[in-house]
């Protein structure tokens, strides 16, 4: 639903209104909550839309069903579980992540390690395998960097904490939806991520969370409330915790933002997330070849050129990058800026072509050649 | 906006929808979201929305603007201002509360209090004035009893806390839009609440809390993210907090779901929390009048009759009660059924008149008194 003459390269941010989501908005409002009212609760799924909507969420993160759950916000899941995960390993009081970690999962994961009376390490990427010693009970890492779009090595990370004894929580805010994560495969333990962006859930839309089903009745969620018990309707004054991922249920569902959310994931409906990517790398490919072929003074491309390496935005460096996204969306090619000085450009492969792609390339190198010059 | 043929006596469970909330979710979500796309966090208010939101609650609440944020669900607001409170008052251990609390409140104050080293002490409602020692850190009630709509005494509740050396919060799920509180007045030190009930957000709807201006820069958000940052987009990494009720923000928020709460406040306008109260109180008095008056063997009223210590819902009680508000469902008269034996009609004054309340009184009679032929 982009507007016309618009190049949308900020759907790592904020991914754009999907067809349809307006409709089952509407049914939601006018025909569910206004037309059954309370009882809908019962009547429409409200009640299960977590979990329900979780199980869409799972396969294109690699995970199975009943592993996903969607509620609250990225820093409330990171501080559910790794509240949890501390302490299922109480002998050890160290959550070790790395310094290009998203400040806000490092703010979470510290607040999460003080309640817990442990600590947050954070050491540089190159850093991290030598860090994950005896007092580590969980790496936190970012599966890609919000800044250049370097990936970690999930299969790596993850073996590497668990040789050292550590539980590994993967943040993949920005994987879903464009970058294939393979969580059971890697035997990943915990993961959380948000909805917004390559998923298109809209503005503010609930996260997800991710505990491997091994997991799930051994870790208890720190954050309780009701619709985690096991009988919610019961109010039974003794918190019985419910078996498996509704248990890191706290409180009452969004219907409204799931409803949403529910309805932009059909956009995913009969295309893989292993074609997803495939487009994804061909695009930051093109992206990066037109910014290289170029060759403008001081413009240069911050994010890994191998698309092995590399999410799914392109992250270009220059002293003045806030000039190249404000000039770039004066005509109609919208990204975003990054201080100091990087400019991101989402590549989004189901609302973006080749053809767009590459006339946006153009637009950011005659935008940064016009400041130069 | 509700459906004829219907009175609508949940309204304590979940408000219905409101004139121009479908009008705004739609303006939010293809005018805003679908063509201002990502840039409209800047442009639209989006980031400004969980304060702008609840200064519109303030009022209704007794507050004052820049005391009321609306974020998360009530559970994790309960986790982060109980968890503030504990850190604030370190040399006392113990949370206060009443076992006829709702047991979600319970589970979430339990959880926080475990994560801060401190316990829940939970006594019979009689035994909370004796039960506030030098232990006590916090006194935790919920206003309104979500069984039987009894109030708490707000003023005199606060005075024993304080006195006792105690800061004091209350849950206002039951209370926001319909019972006026005086937050400010009895100088109550912290508060939350879900905007799903009385303020009619929707399912959902994200929950709001309150902490008295003195506090909010002695207070520290137990449960930080970037958005209660001093800077957010400084992505620095070290966490300095916000000035005001906004370092008790975490993450992103809800902006679809905002946007209905705050189209639907707009029924608000215009009327005083006093006169909305005032009305409250006499269609709960028709409405016991003529329970009373029908003396249907073995319904009893069982909230409180004297209007100045009940709430804006009336329970009735009776072995047989989740028949009766099926039989009265079925006669277009919707209360709902807590177990083990309640039957509770909501009073919400904004939408009911006391021609629908009196008819829906009888139809309950008249339901009862069939079961009971």
């Amino acid at each position: 639903m982009l507007p016309s003459g618009v190049v949308y390269l900020d759907g790592n941010s904020l991914g754009p209104l999907a067809v349809g989501v307006a409709e089952r908005l509407r049914h939601t409002v006018a025909e569910e909550w206004g037309t059954v009212l309370g009882p809908a609760w019962g009547s429409c799924g409200w009640m299960e839309a977590p979990e329900r909507v979780g199980d869409r969420i799972a396969p294109l993160i690699g995970a199975r069903p009943g592993e996903v759950l969607v509620a609250d916000t990225t820093s409330i899941a990171l501080a559910k579980l790794v509240g949890a995960a501390l302490a299922a390993r109480p002998e050890r009081r160290v959550v070790l992540s790395s310094e290009d970690n998203f400040p806000s999962d490092l703010f979470a994961i510290a607040g999460a390690a003080r309640l817990a009376g442990a600590e947050l390490r954070v050491v540089e990427r190159s850093g991290l395998a030598g860090a994950l010693d005896g007092e580590v009970a969980l790496l936190c890492l970012t599966h890609v960097d919000f800044r250049t779009g370097e990936l970690h090595d999930v299969r790596a990370m993850t073996a590497a904490a668990h040789a050292a004894g550590s539980l590994v929580l993967f943040d993949l805010c920005h994987s879903a939806g464009a970058v294939p994560v393979g969580l059971e495969e890697h035997g990943v333990d915990l993961a959380v991520g948000c909805t917004y962006k390559y998923l298109n859930g809209g503005p503010g839309s609930p996260s997800f969370l991710y505990v491997r089903r091994e997991l799930q009745d051994v870790l208890e969620n720190p954050l309780p409330g009701w619709l985690g018990h096991r009988e919610p309707f019961g109010f039974e004054l003794s918190f019985e915790p419910a078996h498996g991922i509704g248990r890191f249920r706290t409180s009452t569902p969004p219907v409204v933002a799931l409803a949403a959310l529910d309805a932009a994931l059909d956009a995913f409906e009969g295309v893989t997330i292993e074609q997803v990517r495939a487009k994804s790398s061909a695009l930051g490919q093109l992206f990066i070849e037109v910014v290289e072929d170029a060759g403008v003074d001081g413009l240069e491309v911050a994010s890994p050129v191998d698309p092995e390496r590399r999410g799914s935005h392109v992250a270009l460096r220059h002293p003045r990058s806030e000039e190249i996204v404000a000039g770039a969306a004066a005509q109609g090619v919208v990204g975003d800026f990054r201080a100091p000085d990087l400019a991101r450009f989402g590549l989004s492969p189901l609302y973006l072509s080749f053809e767009e792609v590459y006339a946006a390339a153009e637009v950011v190198v005659a935008t940064a050649r016009a400041l130069a010059a």
